[in-house]
């Protein structure tokens, strides 16, 4: 039987569901989050809704993203849960011994590294987002889209497609979409709150960023940092990191973008981005992980000593990199 | 009968055709034109391809882009012609008589504003790009949809829908571009290309730039200045100042974004953008004019003095707005 049917079979033997997603919530751990709760209350069951973290501003304005909860001490172990778009259990912070010791653990993700912790496992590394896969479970328990599902499914696939811009977009992605764009969502007003918009703050660090730009490897390997203080004396918070990041890409010519943010003496938070590259691999080669073009890692030691290794690893990738360019 | 079955009749009884499209090319209009060239190939037609302008160094990569002539000279007017994307003949510059001559003029677009100035009219506003019509055409013609069609139709759709993000995007828009995916085109080298690759000259201007922001009327109006010595110095181009004034309007919180662009002593060029109100009468008070959410206008005087007249009809513009914001 298939991971989806068995989920269907659970799905009909049970009340009442957890649900949670990943730290540091994003569109889709948020959006899927909320259309795979939406989703079980049409089949009247009851739900709560969790997130190891704050929800931020701009996804606030999803219908019933105010009911979900940073508080693990309202999480009852003896329910089943649907873990949302975590690699592993260590994404769920606080909420990890609580969620493990669930009777019945529903893993459903997209990311190719996920560590099939649940005692179902439905991971599909095919899907652009987890919200595509969420979207393949309502259509097959027939439920009606409505326009908060399709709102939250939206905001799931466009954030980790970047608009439908990136590789993992697929045709069955767009397919998806055009079913979700038929509820009447508007994507040019859901747009403008995940993309475009951003507070003055967010354009005050990318100054700041943009003023440590450093280029290596005949220009295709682009460096921004950017320490904690420099951060907080922006105004920025630390979801506006994620936003910089995407600037040492997008450089004509650079094929790898390495942000670093320098947290507190001898510990360092690296961002990759890539063209071409898996940066997956080298995030991973440092104890991180991530997607093929947008990846991670923490690490401790001097910035000058992380720094140094951190270059070695990526000149490394870069001189195995046929030429020709991306352009 | 329908305006496509007219078009496919009449190409039938042709053997030779030209194309063209409007004046300052862009993704759309040089998209559907190769495509609708291509298609016509496919069915065994001699054609010529035609645009009166350089095409954008970003769109060179499509496949025959370089075969697009500027030369009005070698446009032969007894041929029928195909004019994509166009809303009126005063859009095809030098090409407009000739092009008026042709014995059939085929009009394709999807602009509301089009002034069926064809002896053929096929004008579909509900359509987000005039490749989406392309589209339609070469499946009422049996075409097959290959690798280069479809990059030249991403290129269209994707253009003129700011990546499916504007409010033009339908689901019939979506469900083309899952067609289009399925030949193996990449969106994300596509989009890489189209929207997010910029030299590094442009984020070196896009530094000073944020240097300068200053942030006016209860946060609603920000303004951004450049001299002429500063775009020089970051080795960028004027280009790129279209660019940088889109930063002023993203700001949260923001109704009128501003670039001043000091040319000369005594010579301002001063760039409008907004979310909600018609700039198009701004920059008209100011003997300039545009969009109704992108204009500018140029200035005599010195930049004090022109950015004081400037900042006093935007309080007043401002003053007038509702207040509740575009978030």
């Amino acid at each position: 039987m298939s991971d989806r049917n068995r989920i269907i079979e659970l799905i009909a033997g049970e009340d009442s569901f957890n649900l949670i997603s990943h730290m540091l919530p994003d569109g889709d751990s948020i959006g899927s989050l909320l259309a795979m709760g939406r989703t079980l209350e049409k089949l009247g069951k009851n739900i709560q809704l969790f997130a190891p973290g704050r929800i931020p501003l701009k996804y606030r304005f999803l219908n019933r993203a105010d009911l979900i909860s940073p508080d693990d001490a309202a999480f009852d172990s003896s329910r089943p849960v649907f873990v949302l778009d975590s690699s592993d259990a260590d994404r769920l912070g606080s909420f990890k011994e609580k969620v493990l010791a669930s009777p019945k653990l529903i893993n459903i993700d997209h990311h190719v590294t996920n560590q099939r912790y649940g005692t179902l496992n439905y991971v599909d590394p095919e899907a652009s987002a987890t919200g595509e896969i969420v979207f393949d479970i309502l259509q097959a328990l027939r439920i009606d889209l409505d326009f908060e599902l399709a709102e939250a499914l939206y905001v799931a696939i466009s954030t980790d497609t970047g608009s439908f811009k990136y590789d993992n977009t697929t045709p069955h992605t767009h397919t998806v979409v055009a079913r979700l764009l038929q509820t009447g969502v508007s994507p040019g007003v859901l747009s403008q709150k995940i993309f475009d918009e951003r507070p003055l703050s967010f354009y005050i660090l990318l100054k700041e960023a943009l003023s440590s730009l450093e280029m290596y490897f005949n220009r295709t390997l682009a460096i921004m940092t950017i320490s904690k203080d420099i951060r907080i004396r922006s105004g920025a918070s630390t979801d506006d990191l994620d936003g910089i990041v995407n600037y040492t890409r997008n450089i004509e010519g650079v094929e790898l973008g390495i942000l670093f943010y320098v947290e507190q003496e001898n510990e360092v938070k690296v961002g990759f981005r890539s063209k071409r590259l898996d940066v997956s691999v080298l995030a991973g080669k440092l104890n991180g992980g991530g997607h093929v073009r947008a990846a991670g890692c923490r690490m401790h030691g001097s910035f000058e000593a992380v720094k140094e290794k951190v270059l070695a690893e990526s000149f490394l990738m870069l001189a195995d990199l046929p030429t020709g360019g991306a352009n």
